[in-house]
């Protein structure tokens, strides 16, 4: 399976999860193709409130993000009018959302590193009901 | 050109108009593919206002929606908590805005004539600005 294909199922697979609460819609943005605007990955809503959430999978124990992409999702959250969240899916491991404040700067980069995502990151669940609390704590 | 293209095209179009009011962001969103979920062409949000958008093009004077598509979009607008919008380009026209309650039910289609078109429709500049008046009147 290509790369671009994962990427896509694992987009897929979360947008089901957003459908399966029975509350929240979620739909995949199409590709930039020709357009050169700031984008994210996934768009969620429940009326009340807007996620653009910015896919990431990682076999290893860090992923690195390009900070132009960080910076990209930021601005158009800004602009549609929701919350930008990093979505993190490690090897065999659940869905973990990051909000950006939680990432950490490594110059051209935005390091997620797995510690720092079960540490800080939340569970769909957690997100959805608005629990700003971290989990383990 | 292929017809999935023009479709693409038009709604890009559609999109770089959002874009270039300064106010306004909007994204395609991807095709169903595997998924099932009710959805809409184009999500555009101005942080107050969101339009889920059913994008149209015509060469004929009648354009008929399967009413189908129309209840999907209708749904969909209501779980993400946005207007339902037609956005409807008749030949070497501009854009017109059409809200579900101006389509003509024909039994299992919508019809959107160039007739109700022009006389119902909005304009882009008058959908951003929410004005709600009927053109010509």
């Amino acid at each position: 399976m290509s790369r671009k294909s994962k990427g896509i199922n694992a987009e897929r697979d979360l947008i089901h999860k957003f459908w399966s609460t029975g509350l929240w819609s979620a739909v995949r943005v199409a590709g930039s193709g020709s357009m050169r605007y700031p984008s994210a990955d996934i768009l969620a809503s429940n009326k009340l409130r807007r996620l653009a959430i910015e896919c990431k999978t990682s076999r290893e124990k860090n992923k690195y993000l390009p900070k132009e992409d960080v910076l990209q999702l930021k601005t158009f959250a800004e602009i549609f009018g929701a919350e930008p969240w990093i979505a993190i899916k490690f090897d065999r491991k659940e869905w973990l959302f990051l909000s950006l404040d939680d990432l950490e700067d490594t110059g051209n980069n935005c390091l997620v590193s797995i510690d720092i995502a079960e540490k800080k990151g939340l569970l769909l669940e957690e997100l959805i009901e608005a629990k700003k609390y971290t989990r383990g704590q």
